[in-house]
């Protein structure tokens, strides 16, 4: 095991139930979103969050045992709403030729359905029923949308008593959904026309402090620094010099940092859209020098984000090299969790980059994770990932999540009266 | 006085050392910036900041004791630095002909050279010194720019120690400045091109949270609550709905507190650009159906804002109606602050306007305060404005300042040990 993964797997045997009472304490104050999944780069000195989904795609990446858990997570959270919610519509992205999103669907919604409810999928294009065939073969049914005085229901009928948004937003809220009556977790609110990294990591930074102040390490071990830009236009031009600045600003911390901890490699950066991206628009720099001299091809591509929003405002995040190889590629995990609580989660792994680039592009695979119940001696054997440990993964998992639930308040939420 | 005064006047006066304690710890944990003005709406039932301005103009409009009180905390900031400042430029906007804003500069480098500093002005625009008057036709000298070896000195060899900045950086920050050695207060990262007022609010609430929570009172009398909404283009009519949505949530939000504090008045809201605007891009809102039928003109005014930037994300705030009158107009009380302290302040009055409207537009002039001295019975006769409270005003105004220091943080300025 690495260094910071002994380091927090003892400190978890140590202190574990303090810990999850310093969690639980914190779930019961800001409830999670319904789901999420936490991508995470670790580097043998430490692991962090780099990326908080809260509209999870890969279900389908997860272990038998990951999704009882998911299930039973599901399940009570489910029962615990008032009224009960019976009928669940899921409204998923508009993927229709995305084979392994489709088998996404086929789970999420067989997990859903295993808590004792009724389940449809609708679509927020679809003018007709679409019968669709998933990766592995199984059919997956989506239906037109209609609503009726601020109510939802679906062309065949359903009328759900709650949705679930598997639909991230970039482009903005779903018009159909605007103000309707039924509840939807978690809410378009949350799309990332409205999310922005930087306060997901503000709020992670925070957590992270506290919890690092009472089980008393260096919170830089399990987190990625961040310097926020303003207005950027790579395009035009405008502002480069400025993201220029932020990118030594943080080499700057990052040579302290390294220096402090032994580490011997180039500390390098990610400069990306502050608004969330599909893998696309993310650059590594490893000097302001090479930001300077960015060619045309890469200027545009910065500019271009899921479905041509405009890249308007980037954060740079310190780089961490990832140290996991699985079947010979580098890797990283991915968490997923349900109420806030760790199910299980998947390696992203991709043979056509190394060890300090963005995984999530081109070439990209999921194989799955060891976890819990599968975390013994013999399954680690089997799947052959020496650095995978579920505790650990899932404490600082939960840390973004939690942070996921903080990040965006406004006076609203928080409330005014003490 | 109104209520609200009255109530807490009445604090001040009981628990003044305490108050001033809390504020200088929260002060000495993040230092305020060099400046700052802040705009208050005052109902009677509730005062609260609406605006916090980083670049103050409008010095000009401060009382001789104002004016003293400035100096002595410029100077003691001035001196508390390492080096000590000997030379001063002040970089302001591009404002050559506004004869009241080059009055503030008049002023503002008279301020600073009462500290005992050499003074020069820059501009970012001039190609040759410019001679420029004054609204009360004192002479402003204004100089280009040059930048060797990443100092910045003026055409005429001026060399500062430091750079006082009075441009807010609506468009980005300005090309020659960045990188430069020179310290530059506040650093042009606090400039329009980054800041967003719902950053500011959000800190706003925390920290006027923890303070009434502390001093035992409502946290909403001193706030106006506000929810931050996702990307709009009024032109284009994309993201109106979810705006609408947002105005119901903040109205039923007021009506509850309306309704418990006995106000009659029919609530609304302000929405407004979540950057910094010019006065325009400001709307006043009693029903979201007023939203939804915006005609064209309107939605072009909401889609322009200072320097032609486009209107991209809103924040939908508490209207406060004003109850201060100042020579028959509507008018409201500005404050500003030197380090975090209050120094004095001007109530803004427009006369082409009512109570509930944004008084920052066409027809706004400004008058003097009544103010910690001048605040006697006689004094306060004198310039007749009858709610006027230099204790409660800076009280409020200072917790402004304090989040405006809050407000944007990335994860190094808040450093990572622990």
């Amino acid at each position: 095991m690495s260094q910071i993964i002994t380091k927090l797997d003892d400190l978890f045997q140590a202190r574990r139930e303090e810990i999850e009472e310093w969690l639980h304490k914190k779930r019961t104050k800001k409830p999670p979103f319904f789901y999420s999944s936490v991508d995470l780069r670790h580097s043998g000195v430490r692991i962090a969050p780099v990326d908080t989904n809260l509209f999870p795609a890969g279900f389908n990446n997860l272990s038998p045992a990951a999704r009882d858990r998911s299930i039973n997570l599901m399940h009570d959270r489910l029962e615990a709403m008032k009224p009960v919610p019976k009928k669940i519509l899921i409204i998923p992205e508009n993927h229709t030729r995305n084979l392994a999103y489709i088998e996404n669907l086929f789970v999420l919604s067989g997990l859903i359905s295993e808590t004792g409810r009724e389940v449809r999928i609708g679509s927020l294009t679809a003018t007709e029923p679409l019968s669709l065939q998933s990766m592995n073969e199984n059919t997956v049914m989506e239906f037109p949308l209609i609503r009726t005085n601020n109510r939802i229901s679906t062309s065949d009928g359903f009328e759900p008593d709650l949705i679930i948004l598997n639909n991230d937003c970039t482009a903005g809220a779903p018009e159909i959904l605007i103000g309707i009556k039924q509840p939807i977790e978690p809410s378009y609110h949350m799309g990332w026309y409205t999310r922005r990294k930087s306060e997901h990591f503000r709020a992670y930074t925070q957590i992270t402090r506290e919890f690092a102040e009472k089980f008393n390490f260096d919170p830089w071990l399990i987190s990625a620094g961040f310097h926020r830009c303003g207005v950027v236009n790579f395009h035009e031009r405008v502002g480069i010099e400025c993201v220029a600045l932020g990118v030594e600003k943080v080499l700057h911390t990052m040579r302290q940092k390294y220096e402090e901890y032994g580490v011997t490699e180039k500390p390098y950066v990610f400069v990306k859209a502050d608004s969330g991206t599909y893998g696309m628009g993310i650059m590594t720099v490893g000097s302001s020098d090479e930001l300077l001299e960015l060619n045309k091809k890469t200027r545009n591509k910065m500019n271009t984000i899921k479905e041509g929003t405009q890249n308007t405002e980037v954060i740079i995040q310190e780089g961490i090299p990832t140290i996991d190889v699985v079947e010979g590629a580098p890797a990283e995990a991915m968490v997923y969790l349900v109420d806030g609580v760790p199910v299980g989660g998947a390696y992203r792994i991709n043979s056509e980059r190394d060890a300090n680039s963005n995984l999530n592009a081109a070439g990209m695979r999921f194989v799955g994770m060891c976890d819990e119940s599968e975390c013994a001696e013999s399954a680690r054997e089997k799947i052959k990932i020496p650095g995978c440990n579920f505790n650990v993964f899932g404490l600082v998992s939960t840390l973004a999540a939690l942070a996921a639930a903080n990040e965006v308040y406004d006076s609203l939420d928080i409330g005014f009266s003490i």
